[in-house]
């Protein structure tokens, strides 16, 4: 893989330009600087499975996340290589990245198809919305036993994950997640101008080192991001078997229907001393008891 | 169509949840309102062609919306009908979503799948990837002429687009988008969890009540969004012929790309009394003037 180590923001994750600034009617010009976007082509074994728009860097491990959240892979051993497509220096270098299966396995694309279209036209009419929720919510297996995490250490996974959001602070214009094991160590750090593409590039990395699928408690034990939940995001956790999931913002509906039948802890509005947990609340330490 | 008028928030957008708050350590339960999020399935004359996460209302102007953006249809002209499938009352009602064509007119869904695959495999290693992003800059044609905009206009709408979000306001998760006339009068306005499918749901409200590929000057004059640009916002905006895209937040770096190449002046950071112009500054009044 050519993409290794704890996963930063690398320089091509922002570039420059020159904006107009109007204030009060008042015309200034002043450099800028704005978050990459760029098309990446991600082929198995030479096919196209999906074009997704992300912020270049940390290509292998969105590959890797993408392809295990799909269900396309189990882990890392369904991997041969993964590697981008050419030659360094030349144009457009960098945004098609090629993933080839190890040896005596065969990853299916078809794979992808099917999750994608869990729905069938044969489904009977009217009944079919909540059926498609209910196919959602049953592709997802229980996160499993793992020790509670305590507020003051989920707060505190956040306030690290700040830190480690540089392009954001110069841009605005990007996501970022984080996972942590249980007592704070820092596993894996993304940032991606799709929120889906920075849980991804962690879960990615999880499985390149290994992380995900050990022993209960060997895991990651809190994902971190910097905006909302959504249901992509609880799901993605889910399959990574991480049993908290910590929000700076708010969650949806399906995030919490989702969390609450996977088992993960699902908290929003992570600030400063303060916190909501949604599910699974005796994972957060103290969460579960009574209300004085 | 069973979805008609000014968009706005629905009551079922959002639902009640009870969240328990540590705050300091101190564990406190109160009911919390959440953004509703479920998956829509759109089919075109029977075939399912998208299953998208949305925020339940204007789903015809959402289906309507995401098809023109994808290509696959060229207005509403194209489309006979669209109406949810099954009864009202029938459990998971409101789900799936039914596109017919015109009579004498054949939506082909394998449009759509063409345009997702922009790319080919037979593409050259390493051009490909910038081959990519100029086949993306070419698919959208350039906005042609309009009248140039005042900035105060545009702080005016975006000051309008807040007062638009009632559920943001409720619940912290929901994306906003408005189309407004020159001279400000609102076109269309939408709220949901996904950023592109409120885009999605104002640009199909234009096409139904035919505001989109009039004479220049007639149709929207600003596309105001709730949060950042990125490339899919300013190609949707692209293709309803929409001269400004105006954000609260930063614009991606293929955003200012495609902006550029379109004719769109794209606004990052409007807020209060001020804005940046990334591009084409010649269409916000004033802005074009050297700084002093």
């Amino acid at each position: 893989m050519d993409d290794t180590g704890p996963v930063r923001a690398r320089p091509g994750s922002t570039t420059e330009v020159v904006a107009v600034r109007v204030t009060s009617g008042l015309v200034t010009h002043h450099p800028d600087t704005v978050a990459v976007e760029e098309p990446l082509e991600v082929r198995v074994d030479g096919e196209i499975v999906a074009v997704t728009m992300r912020t270049p860097g940390s290509d292998a491990d969105l590959a890797l996340g993408f392809l295990f959240a799909e269900g396309m892979i189990g882990g890392a051993g369904d991997v041969g290589s993964v590697a981008h497509c050419g030659r360094p220096g030349e144009e457009g270098y960098g945004n098609v990245i090629d993933v080839h299966s190890a040896g005596g396995h065969r990853i299916d694309p078809e794979r992808v198809l099917e999750g994608r279209r869990w729905s069938t036209t044969s489904s009977a009419c009217g009944v079919c919305g909540r059926r498609s929720i209910d196919g959602l919510l049953e592709r997802c297996a229980p996160v499993g036993e793992a020790p509670a995490v305590a507020p003051e250490e989920i707060l505190l996974d956040m306030a690290r994950l700040a830190q480690l959001q540089p392009v954001f602070a110069r841009t605005g214009g990007l996501h970022a997640a984080a996972a942590f094991a249980a007592g704070g160590a820092l596993l894996a750090s993304a940032e991606d101008v799709g929120r889906h593409n920075a849980v991804d590039k962690v879960v990615g990395a999880l499985l390149r080192g290994g992380i995900v699928g050990g022993a209960p408690g060997t895991g990651a034990a809190v994902l971190a991001v910097s905006g909302r939940t959504s249901f992509e995001i609880v799901q993605k956790a889910a399959t990574a078997h991480i049993p908290v999931v910590s929000g700076v913002s708010a969650p949806s509906s399906l995030a919490v229907e989702l969390a609450r039948a996977t088992g993960i802890a699902l908290c929003g509005f992570v600030r400063g001393d303060r916190l909501n947990v949604y599910t699974h609340a005796e994972r957060v330490v103290g969460a579960a008891a009574p209300a004085p």
